[in-house]
C-alpha cells in the first residue's frame, strides 16, 4: 500500500465511525520520542520517518507538522503524496486545532479522532480545549483506526530485558525506589504510575531493546507505600531477570493488564504526571490523582560517581573509535582506489558503526547517524537512504552528528569536517559555530543557573551577522539510556530545570545555510563545579556562591583546518588547544604508533 | 513617637481587633513602586524607608522583608528597633508565611491582618494560600490599624493636575484609548479598571507630581466600550484640564467614588488585571470579571518617534549637566579651598541636582540620587542622610546613580568615578563591571528576544571570578513616567516580555563588596533594529528574521581612569572609543569652551 491507498483505507474507517478528521502524533504509550515499530502510525500514515511530527487526516486533506530540523527532510518524503507540509515556530503556519477548524467549518458538529492511548493527557486537555475554541469541535480517544487497516502492523517487541549492572548503575534499585517513596511523600502521595520507559528501566536498574537505539523495554511500573509493580509481557523476563526482581521486591503482572492494577490500586491516592500518563490511563485510576511531575528525572539525570566514571570510560572508547574513522576517512580520501566502492553519506556511515561496533561494551548507536555531506549537511536531522546517498569527494564539509550505546554510558558527537578546499564562507561559519562553543565550554555560571541563561553565549556571534539556528543548544544524555534526557536543557525558549553538578548536556551550536552546506560541533559535557579562582578574595554574603562549569565528557579532535585563525580570541585559541591536549592525553595510550602520530597532528597548537 | 511606641500603639488595636499580626507591604492603592507620603504605612510602623520592603508586626515579635539592594540599609535603619532583617532570595530565610507559622504556633486560631486596599489581588490569594497551609491562618483584609494610631498621617495630595503637549507624547489620547478598547475586545472585555498611575497619566496624556519623583497623580480610571471616567479628587483639576478632559469625552467622578463606579459599571464584563487591581476593588465588583493582564503596559513600553526624539534631547541635556557636574567635581578635588564646605555625598548631590536644574523642561529628579563613596558604594540603593553623609577625598571610587524628569524624557545613569588614586582590586572590579556592560551594549539578538536570554552577557566575566549582583541587569525607563518601567527586564529570573524596538532598557552591571566599595556603570538604552552586516548574504527561510540590539541613550563619558587596558579587547576598546566619540559629538554644541576641552579630555580615545 503505498501512501495514498493508506489514506483511502483510513477515510473508510473515519466514514464509518464519523470522525471528520484524525490526528496521528508520533509518541507511544510512554510518550518516548523513538518508539517501537508497532507504535509509528504516524510514519505508517505519512510516509515521514523524523523523530518528531503530527498527522491529521479529514476526508478531504492532509497536513504534517514538524519542526525545523525536519523541514527539508518532510519536504522530500512528503513529495508526492497529498499531505501539507506545517512548519512549526514558523509565522503564519496555523496550529492543528486552528487548521481543522478552518478544513472542517462545513461540517455540521464535527468529531475529531487521536487514539488517547498514545496521547498524553496534557496534550489530550490541550486539545480538547483548542478545539472547542474552534466552533465546538469534539474530541474521541478511544479509539485506534489503525488497528483495521494497518494489515501488518509490527507486534509489541518481545526482546528479552536485562540487568544492568550496579558497577554501571551506581546505586541499588532498592535505594531508588526508597528514595522515589521519599519524594512521593514530600508531595504527599501514596504512590505512582511511571509510564516513562527510560524511567522504568533506570529505577529497576533494568534495560532492553525494544525501542531503536535506545536500551528499554515496553513496561508499566506501579508504586505504592508497599508494593511494586512491573507490568510487561512475562515473555520477556529471563529467569536470571525474575530472580532479580524478586530479590529486590518487585512484582510481575502482564502489560496488557496496566488498567486493572489502576483499577485495583489500594491507597488513598496516586501520583501521576498529565506530561508523561497517556490520557485513556488518566481517566482509568478511580483513586485521587495528584497531577504532578514526576520526581524521577531530578534524580536520573544527577549522575552518581559510577556513572560518571562510566561516562569517562565509554567516551575514551568512542574518541579512539572516531580518532580510527577520521583517519581512515583521510586516506580513503587521499587514495580512493584503495576502496572497494566509492566514498558516500552511507558507505562511511557503515565504517563509523563497525569501528564503534568494535569497541568493548558497545550495544547499539544512540541514534542513526547523521553523515550530511555539502548541502545535506543543512539537513538538521538528515539520514542518508539508498536514494539521497551522496557521494563524497575531497573538497567541502561533511557534518557528521553520531553516538553509540555503550553499557557504561551514551555518547554523542557532532564534527563537522573539512573533506579538502572549503571555501571562505564555509571558513567563516565554521569559525562563528566554534567560537560559539567555545563560549559555551568556558561559561562559569552559578550553581543553579537555568540553560535559558547560558544559550546566548553559543548564539552570540552567529546573531551578530543575522544567522541563527532554531534548535536547542544542548539537552542531556542518559547513561545508557535515551540520548535525549531532560527536563535540562540550553535553548532560546524558557526551561526552569536548575543546572547542577553531575548533569549532562550538550553543547551543539550550529548553522545551517539550505542548498549549500551546514556546521555543527557538538562536545557532550558534564556540569562540574568550577574553580572561581578570583583576582581578589572575595567574601560578602551576596557574592557568595558556588560556580559551576562544563567540562567536556566528548574525546575527539575538533578540525582546525576550516577555522580563520584571525577570528578566533586568545582565550578561545587557548580553550581549543587545552581541549585537544586533554584528548590527546587520554586516547593516545589506546592508539597504534601510526595512530597517535595522527593524532597528533590533529592536536598540535594552533 | 519612635518605632517601639508606634509598635506599642498597633498592637493595643491588634489586641482589640483580635489579630495576631499585620502585615505592611510597601505598595499604594495603585501598586506603585513609588508612593505618596499618606501610604507609606511600612515606613511609618518599621522606619525602613527603602522602596521595597513588607514589614511583619506579631505581638511579641516584628521582622521586615526586603531584597539585596536595600540589606546594608536595612540593618543600619532597623538597629536599636525589635524589627528583625529577613533578607529576601537569601538561603534560609523564611518566607512571611512560614515566618507566621512559626510565631503564632503557639496562638488558637490565629487571623492576621493586611489592608486589602492597598495590595494586590494576586498577592492577596497567595497569601491566604500561603497561610492555609500554615495550620490554618485566615487572613483579613478589610481594616488599616494605622488609621487609629497615625496621628499625624499626611493627607492625600492634592496637587495640580497638567496636560502633557501632544508634541512630547506623540500620540493623543483619544488615539490611545481606541487602541485600547481594540485590545480588549481581543481579550473579550468591554471595559477595563486602570489602577497603575503611570497607565493613567500615559493613556489620558495627563501628569501629576502626587508621587516623589514620579510625575503621576492619584486616580482611578474606568474604561467602557462607550464612556471613559477618571476618578480623582476634583480640586486637582484646573480649568485648563477641565476643559482638555471634556473635549476628549473623558468624565470625571470623585477618588472615593470607584468602588460606587465599580458597582454602577453597565458592560456584561470587565477586565481586571489582579497583579495591579487591589484586593478590595476585585471584590467590589459585581459584573463578570475578565482576569487578565492589562493591554496598556504593553502600548506605553513601545515609544513613538515623538518619545524617541524627547529622550534623545533630554538626554543631552542630561548630559551637559552630568559633564558640568563631573568637571566641577573634578576642579573641586583639585582645589578643596574654593570650596565653602568640604565636598560630601550630600553637596556633591545638591550640585548635581541644581545643575540638572538649570536645564530646560526640567521638573524633578527620577530618583533619590544615589552618591556613594567607597564603602557606601557597596549598598546598593544608598541614600546619604545627614548621620551618614561622608566626606569625599581625592582618592578612591564613587558610585553615583541619578536621572533626573525631563518634560521630553526621563533620565537614569549611574557612573563609578575614580576621585584620585585607586586600588588594583579596584580597577580589577572596574574593568569587570565595564566588559560586561559593553558586551550588553554590543549584543545582536532577533527581534522579539527576552531579557533573561541577554542577562549572561553582562555577568559574564564576574561569573568567571566568582562574582555576582543580585538586582537586574535592566529595566525600562518611562518617556517623563516612572523611571522603573516594565514588564521588559534584563534579569536573571525568567521575564517573558520580548523585546522589541523603540522599547527603553537599562544596561546597569555592578558589584558591591561590602565594607569597601561598589561599581555600577549605567546608561539607558533603546532598542533598535541591527544592521547584521553580514559576511555573506543568507536567505535562507531558518535564518532569516530581523535582528534589534541597544543603543545608548544616555551620553556622559565612563571614567576611563579605572580601567586595566589589557583586560579589554579589541572589540571592547572600539565600543567605548565610538561611544565616547558619539558623547562629544552630541555634547560639545551646548558647551563653553573650557567644557568642550574638559570633554575633549574625558572621550579621547583609549
Amino acid at each position: 500500500m503505498d501512501i495514498n491507498q493508506r489514506l483511502l483505507a483510513l477515510r473508510e474507517v473515519m466514514q464509518r465511525e464519523h470522525l471528520s478528521a484524525f490526528i496521528f502524533p508520533s509518541t507511544d504509550a510512554h510518550q518516548s520520542e523513538y518508539v517501537a515499530d508497532h507504535w509509528k502510525s504516524r510514519e505508517w500514515i505519512s510516509g515521514f520517518n523524523g523523530s518528531a511530527g503530527t498527522a491529521v487526516v479529514t476526508m478531504t486533506s492532509a497536513a504534517l507538522w514538524t519542526d525545523s530540523r525536519y523541514f527539508l527532510a518532510a519536504e522530500e518524503q512528503l513529495r508526492g503524496t497529498e499531505y501539507q507540509l506545517m512548519k512549526l515556530k514558523i509565522e503564519g503556519t496555523p496550529t492543528i486545532a486552528e487548521w481543522l477548524g478552518q478544513e472542517l467549518r462545513e461540517v455540521r458538529s464535527p468529531e475529531v479522532g487521536i487514539d488517547g492511548m498514545v496521547c498524553s493527557t496534557s496534550e489530550v486537555e490541550q486539545l480538547v480545549s483548542d478545539l472547542r475554541h474552534q466552533g465546538g469541535i469534539t474530541l474521541r480517544t478511544n479509539f485506534d483506526p489503525l488497528q483495521q487497516v494497518w494489515r501488518d502492523r509490527p507486534a509489541l517487541p518481545l526482546n528479552k530485558i536485562e540487568v544492568h549492572p550496579l558497577e554501571y548503575a551506581g546505586e541499588g534499585c532498592t535505594q531508588k525506589i526508597a528514595r522515589i517513596r521519599r519524594a512521593l511523600r514530600e508531595k504527599h502521595a501514596d504512590g505512582m504510575l511511571v509510564s516513562a520507559l527510560d524511567d522504568i528501566a533506570w529505577t529497576l536498574n533494568l534495560r532492553g531493546t525494544d525501542v531503536h537505539c535506545t536500551p528499554v523495554f515496553i513496561a508499566y511500573l506501579l508504586i505504592s507505600t508497599t508494593k511494586v509493580t512491573l507490568f510487561t509481557d512475562k515473555r520477556k523476563l529471563s529467569r536470571e531477570v525474575e530472580a532479580y526482581l524478586k530479590e529486590n521486591n518487585v512484582e510481575t503482572d502482564d502489560y496488557t493488564n496496566i488498567k486493572n492494577g489502576l483499577k485495583s490500586y489500594f491507597e488513598e491516592n496516586i501520583l501521576l504526571d498529565p506530561d508523561e500518563t497517556s490520557y485513556v490511563l488518566m481517566k482509568a485510576v478511580t483513586r485521587k490523582v495528584i497531577r504532578e511531575s514526576s520526581p524521577i528525572p531530578a534524580m536520573k539525570i544527577v549522575k552518581n560517581d559510577a556513572e560518571v566514571a562510566g561516562y569517562r570510560r565509554a567516551m575514551v572508547r568512542d574518541g579512539v573509535a572516531m580518532v580510527r574513522f577520521l583517519k581512515w576517512l583521510e586516506e580513503s580520501l587521499l587514495s580512493p582506489s584503495s576502496l572497494e566502492a566509492p566514498l558516500s553519506e552511507l558507505s562511511i556511515d557503515r565504517k563509523l558503526t563497525a569501528l564503534r561496533a568494535e569497541q568493548p561494551l558497545y550495544r547499539d548507536l544512540s541514534f542513526d547517524t547523521i553523515a550530511g555531506y555539502e548541502a545535506h549537511g543543512a539537513i538538521v536531522h538528515y539520514e542518508a537512504t539508498s536514494e539521497t546517498d551522496a557521494e563524497i569527494e575531497p573538497k567541502g564539509l561533511l557534518l557528521l552528528d553520531s553516538g553509540a550505546q555503550y553499557q557504561d554510558g551514551t555518547t554523542d558527537i557532532t564534527r563537522t569536517i573539512a573533506l579538502g578546499p572549503v571555501t571562505d564562507e564555509q571558513r567563516h561559519v565554521y569559525t562563528l559555530v566554534l567560537k560559539g562553543h567555545i563560549a559555551l565550554a568556558r561559561a562559569v555560571f552559578p550553581n543553579r543557573t537555568k540553560g535559558t541563561q547560558l544559550d546566548v553565549l553559543a548564539r552570540q556571534f552567529l546573531w551578530r551577522e543575522g544567522l541563527n539556528y532554531l534548535h536547542g543548544t544542548g539537552h542531556g544524555v542518559g547513561s545508557y539510556l535515551s540520548v535525549h534526557e531532560g527536563p535540562q536543557q540550553i535553548r532560546m525558549e524558557w526551561k526552569p530545570q536548575p543546572l547542577v553538578a553531575n548533569m549532562t548536556i550538550t553543547n551543539e551550536p550550529g548553522i545551517y545555510l539550505a542548498g549549500r552546506f551546514g556546521v555543527r560541533i557538538e562536545n557532550t559535557m558534564i556540569v562540574v563545579p568550577a574553580d572561581t579562582s578570583k583576582f581578589f578574595s572575595v567574601d560578602d554574603e551576596a557574592e557568595r556562591g558556588s560556580y559551576l562549569q562544563l567540562e567536556p565528557l566528548t574525546l575527539c579532535p575538533i578540525d582546525t583546518t576550516p577555522i580563520v585563525p584571525g577570528m578566533l580570541t586568545d582565550d578561545e585559541r587557548k580553550w581549543l588547544n587545552d581541549y585537544h591536549a586533554l584528548v590527546y592525553e587520554r586516547l593516545a595510550p589506546l592508539l597504534s604508533n601510526e595512530e597517535r602520530a595522527w593524532l597528533r597532528g590533529k592536536t598540535s597548537e594552533l
